[in-house]
């Protein structure tokens, strides 16, 4: 349900049946194109592969009888196709040259798809990290208040992670969606010697590479993709994550967009649910399972799978869908992201100041050893916690600190502004990674 | 595409509206019951629970939105509600109550729809145990052939397998189906003090069981559906496996039953490819990875959660029409099934008679003990093995084997049928417990 | 390395070739009683089979290129029993009768060693659901604070699930671990006609069930016991889950037990982490994978599995493992964990009181109406989020609801401790349930 | 256990105490070479990271209690080193910068063993494809006899399938291991301005990556090294399954390498089990459950994981040893594969020449069009079917057939060295290619 209209559509049954008719078409005309058949027989094959010709239940009923819709289809086709040309309907392949070929066009107009929402996302994080650069919040490790960062860099690290997912995603795309044409048993045999011909113009037609061998049981590619859809749909969902534990009623940092009807509880007025980063949250796991299912498929049997092939389809439509359900409600949510500078700065410092213990270790360091300083903090951030006392409090309180600093030289070491180290200058380097993609 | 059109149906958006229509009424009566609001308003709720009446389309599109369709449902469901009686729509209750409860609902029908089809399961394996108890054929481990068994034990061990499948999503089915009724989170606060009553009336209504707490956030019930779903679907994968594995055109001991438009290559004219047990792989191994999902999503936030729960629904609805898809492509695979019983024993004929190897080295052992017995067996099956002979001739070769057995005793020895062990009796044993479930 | 030493040694090697030595010896004394070999060779065969007799590293050598373990492992148990007696070794067994039966036992010790520290989990949870009663804290769902609740209804939650995955385990100790006996295919041959005598006895000897039918490639069990494994280690993952979300920085209101050495950071001298809460994470996101591929090797060969059934072992042991450590830690967290009542009071406050908000709806709607008290509150809450004043505030400024309360009243409707419903009830049903299982 | 005594090693917790020392050893020195550290320290530091000098079993048991390995390691590296140097190991990092490195160290060694096995693999199929180029054999779809192919073009397919998981793991190792070095929370801020220098040191000093950011928890790398993992390991799968279905008794058709102690039955003298096969099954399931985990653990929390980041440890260590054992065994099987073509040829005879029918509907179309020429082949096939005749002789009694064709090039239509289409040339592709990987 998480998904978006246009990855919907671009998975859908309609979408798969047309997927299949292009490869039907191409076949054709690569064969004509080889001599194997009349070019008037592609011309006519051609100009019925059109899938609102064809009876969608019909050919899905049929394909489920007979273990794949492309055994119906062809016989649809060769009706559809009048006279002579019907016989050159499908010459040489073998269903799944067709299904496997149709699966790499549905992919590349997904991938397509996805590729716009990831660069939305991208451009989204990037426009927060430059500008956010200086605004200060808390660095959490272990759910637990560390040393102070800039949401700038918590947005650079999403950006960076969501570049090398569209990254991977875009070198797939460009290597390796190859047509599949094999005939029956993956040596062309019922072509002759137009066989490899044949598929190099098949490629050629559908614009998508010429494998070295058919792949009807090397499913690398698919299980790659997969992989890589996964991974996406994961990135996305740690920024969700991010952000949801950033809108805790108690932490209160940053906001999903809120709009009329997104996020309301049916019994609590007040609340506003991070539902955006929820559904994110559920599509990321859902991608995980059907990816897995789609690593397992690898394994299959001798030139043509009896099962993982056949777990492969409605796998692969489900991946993309929630995949690109999870990028497209994390632009959206990026898009509009609410910032509490203020409370970010207050959660700093109600934390009582300690996640600039570090700091201070490094500073009285200077004076005593490395050794030392870290014991001593160590002891004043113990009695500080046990006598719950800020930082600042128990610092200047202590004998050894009072020896070393001033009570403004202990301000200035408390200041998570002056403990941003190379902050600003790896949001940098984000960004530009990011701008030399675009 | 391998599920079944009646579970399809059961788990439809339709199917899901009228389950949480069901919920919303049985809720208003229940808390009429307890006097938390007037009996006429519950009548005019439950009156108004009825799909039909609702725009599916729009609450799915606004559930999006909201995170949940409840939300929605609830809005339209007070506006088809006339006057007064709308405020009592929904009363004291969560999104989550209404959307538990309608899973458990579905989960309901989609059991009753599987128990079914896995009764017929169990009853064509049972009818094939009968039937072919005494038909030997090769037992065959790690995919080589060894000692004998009859059909009727390998169909013994199908029936035994699917009634503890069966027995286990019955167990689920009478105990760990319960209503879900907490409200906001899980204190029943806004019913005042007849929460607990109101929860009694609405498992009543129902006819679902009252849990000791409401389970927002405790999903063991759902991941306990979903391993059962799993090994049921995990069951039937293991009945086609062996299927598609004595179908093999070098086997050919077994077939399921054929049918114009079933299991026909588009290239290949004389095939008859397995589709039926295919497409049960291919379910199988979707099965277990939406499992998957739902054994992680028992890790879940406080008293709601944010993203495991969401990802429980539409997982949860695929499993079951996977599940649904496997177990009835079996039924109809077990009851048209076709046994080759000549080609059964020629199977093992052909392979030399090594399979009878065991049941020699037994009789060998009453004359010269076990450890002298098997090494000379191992001999004379290498010797065999490397001369290419059938192991009777190499049995009759040896003078140690001469010396103890006539010709007519090695062939007795050598006869499949004499060396079926306990093999009747366990056929009996399954049957009869396959009767005591029935 | 988050499992317990206790597991650990339950599943060593040593275990697991105790255990396979405890089948051997017991198959002897069977096979005794059944007249099917000397008494004196069972004796004999018996008195051989312990562990600290054989050479772990050769036979798990050995074991690797024979493709299982029992193949050197019996041939080193009839070097090691002297003369005639070897002769009855193994007699009429395979070696998945030997390993299925010693995972069998394995498993057992494994379910009594969880099932103690399920048993401290859950008289923690039950010590903090009764003396938490009353402890007020927010509820909170999708990460967001909710209505209150108290942390003993948070604790009584954790107590129903934990019990659920406890008495789940117990049932499977109780009916599900079957030895495993069936010869070479599953018919018992080799034993003749005592072969159905010998496997009561065998089952006898071990306190294990005896099975229908041999289960050699009828995988339930094994599925069903890692389900649970997996549903257990879950829980144990809400729980810390739970207890990781209490301790952040901004949250605060619940601690693990600290103790030297525990969750210190390396860089971060005043942190505290949650690392039990962190290592039952990891736990169970690893059952999760573990039950994943145990799901899946339901699919096995004719009978005896080519891969599956070996994918096996490991898998359990690992999980059996992964498990432990996540209840082990669940309870250490437990039993020492430390509750800031007055900080989940602190931050249901600071949070402005608008958790309350639906109780002034439940409380106005007596006056006005629902529909009009819900859209009432809703304005209120929008005003007070946008003019950031506490839920108090804005209620004492509105005109509706000063027309029906009193300031007095308005406080009162806004304590929290007024609001909790059936709380109290649904721990004692929590508790209840709990003490008729102990 | 099916892993190999290299990988380990590799894997072992020996290497990962040396790796953890490489890094803090590696840390000295950049930060000695960026003047943040004095040279001498980085020496004795450096002098001092040898593993043997640590305790593995108490950094172990402590790293246990503090939620990771690297808090015990450093304080015993402190008090290894001497005197003043002591303050500056580990300086400004924190425990996941030095465990994320030594991950990406341990995996470098053990892709390094990886790609010699693959390589290994590799190999063994392009010399079988190439000696079996002409060998020919009957292919197989959904397990049934399809068109004939030869042996050395199956082969061609393992060998694709092999260099594409070999490429992409090469891949990995060239780009995607990075060093980590962030400190607390990814600003670098304890290093003050030399933290970037002292972060492209570190990268040179152990050869890894720099990365543009710290990637505590951008752990795509991760994920996707666990996918290419998984997929090698899916294509052994693949690879070994086809072997053990042509090692069956009733196909025959190749065989692992025999050797004393293989694939003996502890209950069938005769037998010769795929034990490789089986356990390369074995690791290949396994492998896709481990990589599911690692697939999940993407989606970590703000700057640290509580949970995800500590399920990767042992899960990526437990993946890299399934993956050897699946990659060396299949490297076994394949140098030692034994082939009987003889017998290839026999099984696709006995199949009664079905396998050549679309042959015939090619040859047949020539006269008869597409069309009738596949009716009519269809009609003869089912004829033969039926009447258990060979094609040759339903072929010869057809009358259309007759018409066009003697017996002689009937029989010349049988032969399946005449219908091999591009097998030649496939192979020559599938051949150039690994020479141009090599």
């Amino acid at each position: 349900m998480f998904t978006t209209p246009a990855m919907q559509e671009a998975v859908s049954d309609e979408s798969w049946l047309q997927a299949m008719l292009d490869a039907e078409a191409a076949l054709a005309r690569a064969e004509a194109q080889a001599g194997l058949i009349p070019p008037s027989a592609a011309v006519a094959i051609a100009a019925a592969c059109t899938a609102d010709r064809f009876d969608l239940d019909e050919i899905g009923g049929a394909g489920v009888a007979a273990g794949n819709p492309v055994v119906p289809l062809v016989e649809a086709l060769r009706a559809a196709v009048a006279g002579e040309a019907s016989n050159y309907v499908h010459h040489g392949a073998t269903s799944q040259d067709i299904l496997d070929t149709a699966t790499m066009l549905i992919v590349r107009s997904a991938l397509d798809l996805l590729d716009e929402d990831l660069h939305g996302v991208a451009a989204a994080c990037a426009e927060l990290a430059d500008q956010h650069r200086a605004t200060v919040m808390s660095g959490r490790t272990l759910l637990q208040q560390a040393v102070p960062i800039t949401f700038g860099l918590k947005a650079a690290g999403w950006l960076t992670a969501t570049l090398e997912a569209r990254t991977r995603l875009a070198e797939l795309r460009a290597a390796r969606l190859a047509v599949q044409l094999g005939g029956a048993a993956g040596t062309l045999a019922a072509m002759g010697p137009a066989g490899l011909d044949v598929v190099r113009s098949f490629a050629e037609e559908l614009g998508l590479a010429e494998p070295v061998l058919p792949w009807h049981t090397a499913r690398a590619r698919i299980a790659e993709i997969a992989a890589a859809l996964a991974i996406a749909a994961g990135v996305m969902g740690k920024i969700a994550l991010d952000v949801s534990l950033l809108m805790q009623t108690e932490v209160g940092e940053a906001f999903e967009p809120g709009a009329p009807g997104r996020g309301r509880s049916s019994a609590m007025p007040q609340k506003r649910n991070p539902v955006g980063a929820v559904a994110v949250a559920a599509c990321a796991r859902r991608a995980q399972g059907l990816a897995g299912v789609l690593l397992g498929t690898i394994v299959q049997e001798h030139e043509r799978a009896a099962g993982a092939w056949q777990a492969e389809w409605e796998s692969l439509s489900s991946l993309l869908e929630v995949t690109a359900g999870a990028v497209f409600r994390v632009r959206e949510m990026l898009e509009g992201l609410e910032i509490d500078a203020e409370r970010m700065r207050e959660n700093l410092d109600t934390s009582g100041g300690f996640a600039m213990a570090e700091r201070v270790v490094v500073a009285l360091a200077e004076h005593m050893g490395q050794a030392a300083a870290r014991a001593r903090v160590q002891e004043i951030c113990a009695r500080a916690l046990e006598q719950r006392l800020p930082l600042r409090d128990a610092l200047l309180l202590d004998i050894a600190v009072r020896g070393h600093f001033s009570t403004a030289q202990v301000d200035a070491l408390l200041d998570p502004a002056n403990y941003l180290g190379a902050t600003s200058a790896l949001i940098d380097r984000a960004l530009a990674a990011y701008r030399s993609r675009s």
